[in-house]
């Protein structure tokens, strides 16, 4: 037997095939038919036809077809109920791959897919309790426990990044001000440069974003910082100390075994896990002389293919 | 069959005798003899048979004993590892009801063993994901998910009092700066009246601190509120106003079904309740347009008692 794991995305569908172990033996992908529901579902059914055929699986074989969607959804009844980058509402993808296959679909969100793929084949192998912090242009969260995906009330926990730490602080997306997301994600990192750029009219940031056309990215924060930059650095050093307040605070509601940190930022790989574990250790409630794990995400972007095969 | 549930305080050993599915029958208690594990063992043992005793209950008809503790502990091997209020640290009360009850012993501390209860027999009922809030002296936490007390690494989890919402805000006793236990805690409230009455000396509340030997307690900030003291409603507002921050964090992570309020400062009672959901219900992430619900405790002291023996 074999499991199915789809990361149906705003730019593309991943079709994966997994074994029940959650080893990944191979993946195709096609553009995602946004705004066009059964076109979405047809090309999905395609991928897994097509996936299946090409290594001679017969589809009675198939265990479970999972999916990783982006947006909000109702587990118990396999329906995407709200999804801005599909452009799509209230779509049931419960009997969307029969005659051919008759197995359960059971679908969950991106962030939750890539937690759980992470836990069972990634960095968060051997947990049992698990954080997945995704630091893009948001602050996204997975939550493991006892080794199942937690979702809560309405399949809508998990929602880390909107963990107010800052009274009155910068507005969110969510209506919130002073959210995690607005200090810790890299729209936060590129926000909190740009801040301190306006009072430092003389940096090398300010070359390297008038060579890239006005444009800053996180990417040319960590470049500056590296290239020696003391701007680059304080930024830099204030965006760890926000990501580790809202890191402590997770570790000290949940106690997981490990927190995994994917997304853009964690590219930036040890030079950020280092400065970070020495912050959150320090203040972290623990009994153990050493404090949480604070690993790096492993498997990019087939975590969420590996984790929706094995919803 | 019943169970034994133990609330072991640093003043009190209660004893109480519950009915499988979480009715508390009776209970006795005696004081605690701190610093003296032998004598706080044969206590906890003299009032678990005085108790079957009194009601005719053979002892093998006892099907656990659970206790609640409050300190550090280790759930596996039953072992309570410091407890600062009870003076004694690494005592295992794993065979401290031998001979006469040969039933598994639990341990859990006090805050989850109070969360167990509501959950199973108070204000949590119906629900499986269940956060308690205890607004006391501290800001105490239990999760309850998916039905289950959930303790984490090291049997450590939930301390959400320890969630800094205002960085570099008030010192805590954790070594971190701004946690919501210092501002959402009954002692955060007198914290907070003490500052604004600095600001404004002439209020009731100066008389009322003066009449009572120079002490301010929470229920007086409550009681120059209802006596329509101005300075005292506004601390109160500032109360709410970072508790409703602190529980809006948690439901976004958490998503429960209920959050259960206990404690001193629950003895205000819809008084704090409403502007709380007021406040809480507008910031929350929600897909129904309700909010989640918010409620005080409803079983008091007993809480921890029918917990521990639910353990």
């Amino acid at each position: 037997m074999m499991r199915l794991g789809i990361d149906l995305g705003g730019t593309n569908t991943v079709v994966g095939l997994c074994t029940l172990d959650g080893v990944l033996m191979d993946k195709i992908s096609a553009p995602t038919k946004t705004g066009d529901p059964d076109g979405l579902c047809a090309v999905m059914h395609d991928l897994c036809r097509d996936l299946c055929d090409k290594h001679n699986i017969p589809y009675s074989e198939i265990e479970q077809i999972g999916i990783g969607l982006p947006g909000t959804l109702v587990k118990a009844t396999c329906t995407l109920t709200f999804g801005t980058n599909l452009g799509m509402s209230n779509v049931c993808f419960a009997h969307a791959f029969e005659p051919e296959f008759n197995c359960p679909v059971n679908i969950d969100n991106d962030a939750n897919c890539a937690a759980l793929g992470e836990f069972y084949g990634g960095a968060g192998r051997g947990t049992r309790n698990l954080l997945m912090v995704t630091l893009g242009t948001g602050v996204g969260g997975g939550i493991v426990l006892e080794g199942k995906l937690y979702t809560g009330r309405e399949d809508i926990a998990g929602e880390i990044g909107h963990m107010v730490i800052v009274p009155n602080g910068a507005p969110c997306n969510c209506g919130r001000h002073g959210c995690l997301e607005t200090y810790a994600s890299a729209t936060g990192l590129i926000r909190l440069a740009r801040e301190a750029m306006e009072q430092c009219p003389d940096t090398c940031l300010h070359a390297m974003v008038q060579e890239n056309g006005g444009k800053l990215t996180a990417k040319m924060v960590c470049d500056a910082r590296d290239a020696g930059d003391a701007l680059a650095d304080r930024v830099f050093n204030d965006y760890c100390d926000y990501l580790a307040c809202g890191l402590t605070n997770l570790i000290n509601v949940f106690q997981p075994d490990a927190i995994v940190i994917g997304g853009g930022v964690a590219g930036y790989g040890e030079k950020l896990l280092m400065p970070l574990r020495e912050r959150v250790h320090a203040q972290q409630f623990k009994i153990a002389p050493e404090g949480t794990p604070i690993v790096a995400a492993t498997l990019g972007n087939d975590a969420g293919i590996i984790g929706a095969a094995l919803l």
